[in-house]
């Protein structure tokens, strides 16, 4: 067991998987602002999480800013900050502006939860974006996350929500689309439906503010939308012209 | 061996495959408007083909009309005719309007090709509509089929067509939209977006052709893609209202 000692802010879904799987390597203390069943996990003050070694934020993208406005000057000096949202800039930008200066501030993307990495993370991928963190405490992260068997990819903010809009970005838009149509299966359903009808599936499960929360704090997400909107116009206009030239 | 002689007429890539199968279990002759190597298929003359016992159209949905215009007054009296499309009310009504009314006719749409039956056609689709068939003949070739393994579903070509136009038209829509972003694998690709890519590479694998076919000779493929287009608008708008909400 290392000697560490582990905050989880926010004790979502996210939250408790995440919390579930730190304390097998460390000793893992948890917060949430409404109290319910947290299964197990041990709770401890705002202050107290907010104090330890190592401080995981996992909390909606949306609540980012109230959150930190609220947690800031309390943040023990020595604890290592880290947000786990599925945009980065905005959050990025948010602890760095938020936070002391002198603060440890490592941005994450840990790209899988409870559904995912439901038999285990082995292989799952973690994007790393150490914003202000000293070689030694970037090392020790980057580390202990590869010895749990992550993928950890290291890029800045700016690299992960240019590349997110198009990869989540798209299938998350799509799958929405898809979803408000009542697609369902179907005998004469080919391979390639079925795998739309996957996507809408797993799409739609997450709760519709992240969806909302994608698009809007990844500032590449409109351009990427409005591809979209184009190559749909595009594809719709070849098709109506073959319609109405026969 | 079965007796029945079988007539391939269109050796293009399914052509070929349907041949192939076919000659496993009956003498099989094809004809091809061009000439060129076709793999071993033994080839006879137009008029050979049109009189077989059955005889089956593999091509595409837009030269049916041509093609039955002029082999109307050559198939056999006693050839039971087939279509293969992927699309079935139209060349339904084509050969119903432009065959002699004594001729058996059936609809099929075998939903496979020399891809996905590589290993084998079991468990894969055949929609089996027969037109003007007499029950013998329906049995003889719902039973063929089943025996090769093929999952037979008896149903008319409005309800192929109905059901197609979301299984098949949604897909392919949604490939050759997104075939025109230009996607690309990548590091931080959820397995949601490993589905799209594969949509992407399977619909756009396919002749461009036979997509604007699918579309165009399918009645329900109209409104199927005006509802795709409003829903896409409607994630659009509540995206575009969040974005300036805020």
């Amino acid at each position: 067991m290392n000697t560490k000692k582990i905050g989880i802010y926010g004790l979502g879904r996210f939250g408790l998987f995440w919390a579930d799987l730190l304390s097998q390597d460390f000793e893992v203390i948890g917060y949430n602002r409404t109290e319910r069943d947290f299964r197990g996990i041990t709770l401890g003050s705002r202050e107290e999480v907010l104090s330890c070694n190592a401080l995981f934020f996992c909390v909606s993208i949306s609540s980012m800013k109230e959150v930190l406005q609220q947690c800031a000057t309390h943040i023990g000096r020595d604890t290592v900050v880290f947000d786990t949202c599925s945009v980065k800039c905005y959050p990025a930008g948010l602890m760095q502006e938020m936070l002391p200066p002198e603060t440890q501030i490592i941005a994450t993307h840990p790209m899988f939860g409870p559904d995912s990495g439901r038999n285990g993370v082995a292989g799952l991928p973690l994007v790393f974006s150490p914003l202000q963190a000293d070689e030694q405490t970037q090392g020790f992260w980057r580390d202990y996350f590869l010895s749990i068997g992550l993928d950890v990819l290291e890029m800045t903010p700016e690299e992960h929500d240019r590349e997110a809009a198009v990869t989540q970005g798209i299938t998350h838009v799509i799958g929405r689309v898809l979803g408000g149509l009542d697609l369902g299966p179907s005998r004469i359903g080919t391979l390639g439906y079925r795998k739309i009808l996957e996507v809408v599936e797993q799409t739609c499960n997450d709760p519709y503010q992240l969806f909302m929360d994608l698009q809007h704090y990844n500032p590449y997400t409109h351009s990427m939308r409005l591809r979209l909107k184009e190559s749909l116009e595009e594809v719709m206009r070849a098709l109506e012209e073959a319609d109405s030239a026969l």
